[in-house]
């Protein structure tokens, strides 16, 4: 079988290499039987190179490719693969950033201008031990529990079904969120944000946890009541947030959570464009072996459902 | 064999339990075998209780016994244990967020009051696929390169005699460090204070790592030349540093390092009194169960040498 010639465009070196070890041939696109289409927002510049291209198969990156199909470049002439599903180590890493925050209490110390005195050491802490109840178990949740691990905290994990997470002690749906939260040291919100899941955290449920407890969102802002949060914040009925998301985003200059000295808050940067990239290399090496050997690809798009 | 009488001194519940679950029975010190003592400043005290106490075995906190030495409690008619070796872990995970600041500039946003924004998004970095050498491989060193393999870090060691390190792709000697610095992208210090180690990163080494590079350190405030990391990070021929420990200690107010935008300082909180207490209590079960099978106890401490 002929090795798949590959068009990666625009360049990225990272990219091309995978694509060879892979078993391609870089090629032009107009040689090419397959694109990887490296810009995540130049809908107008890949609907230019598909118009001399005769590539049948676009590799797309990043998963969100709502740009592409609103400018009506995904067309189901062509075989379509998207980034969809490898994005969760690197927002679990982040949100073991922001759980170590809480702990070791790293937005306090970063704001100071001396020595931390004697008797608030006492309250900084170890995740070793402490219960981390992680809502969502996808992509994040699963990478989370691997990176709680070696660090020995108690991982309880909420998902729709009760399907039990591989590294949890024990998995519930969201109908026992009362009955985990108030033995919760930490709680991480990663699920997606749909009608059932907007607000999943609000005050009667902020109200279930223990005052010396920490929330961790690396999901969606609307995960949470954000003015139930400030409340619960303010009342110290909690003892902080560390917010990768927020209600609204981006949070207004002025919001109140700026101004808390038991918050964090990180502005959407869990997963930029440039994290990710080993994973896109991955995927684009396994999508042209796959090629290579006739074999169905990994994160196909539907054209006709857009995702 | 008679299960060991043990007395806990100040009274700790979960020491008490340790003992318990290590075959002891709880005691008075005036009819115990050993005592286990909890207080780890209070060496007066210590030597009130021995006085009307028979007890053979003392189990102390903490590695650093210099207090009880000094006030001559340490006496060789009786047998010494101390809490050396278990301190791995809680200064590890410490690391762990020092590197987490350093990658995800926790520091950064932590200090402000509005949206990132988007063009500075590009600087956070994961700690996937980057290394880390870790300088010094005892019980911290070898703890963190557990934390960071599920994170995909690239960790590099470097010890006195270059003995390989679990998890580590090569181990080398202090004398590897110019060649291993350039290629560091995390630079953690872990060894041992000595004569050897003191200013082991000098103006020299400094010069050696990478613009975009951290250096963490939770060992001892000595093991950097204060001055010259300064200079580096006002000039940032270096990226930034996550210090724990400083020279002097406390940093005095209105040194440099407070207000530098990219330094963190978290006042000697890796390991606090109470984080060591899960690995303490297990100590304090092994040697329990030890002292009931008449096996010789982990963490003896010589006399004579007073560690």
């Amino acid at each position: 079988m002929q090795p798949p010639r590959v068009a990666v465009v625009p360049e990225v070196a990272a990219f091309a290499d995978a694509a060879v070890a892979g078993g391609g041939v870089l090629s032009d696109p107009a040689g090419a039987d397959a694109i990887v289409w490296s810009d995540p927002s130049d809908a107008e510049g890949l609907r230019k190179v598909l118009a001399t291209s005769p590539a049948r198969w676009i590799q797309l990156p990043f998963a969100g490719i709502e740009r592409f199909v609103e400018a009506g470049v995904i067309t189901p002439d062509r075989t379509w693969t998207c980034a969809k599903g490898i994005y969760g180590p690197a927002t679990a890493e982040h949100a073991l950033a922001l759980l170590l925050t809480g702990a070791r209490l790293l937005h306090e110390h970063a704001r100071r201008t001396s020595w931390w005195p004697h008797d608030r050491a006492i309250e900084s802490r170890r995740l070793a031990g402490r219960t981390v109840l992680v809502v969502g178990t996808g992509g994040i949740g699963r990478a989370l529990a691997r990176m709680l691990e070696p660090l020995d905290a108690r991982v309880v994990a909420v998902n729709r079904s009760g399907t039990p997470m591989p590294g949890a002690l024990l998995t519930g749906t969201a109908d026992a969120l009362p009955d985990l939260v108030p033995d919760a040291d930490f709680i991480v919100l990663a699920p997606a944000l749909t009608p059932e899941t907007r607000h999943l955290i609000d005050a009667s449920l902020l109200a279930h946890m223990r005052s010396d407890a920490w929330i961790v969102n690396v999901g969606r802002g609307g995960l949470i009541d954000t003015d139930a949060l400030v409340e619960a914040l303010r009342a110290r009925t909690i003892a902080g947030a560390g917010l990768d998301v927020t209600d609204p985003e981006p949070l207004p200059d002025g919001h109140p959570l700026w101004s808390m000295d038991n918050v964090i808050i990180t502005s959407h940067t869990a997963n930029t464009a440039r994290m990710a990239m080993p994973e896109l290399a991955q995927m684009i090496k396994e999508n042209v072996s796959r090629s290579a050997r006739g074999e169905e690809l990994v994160g196909l798009v539907d054209p006709a459902l857009g995702y």
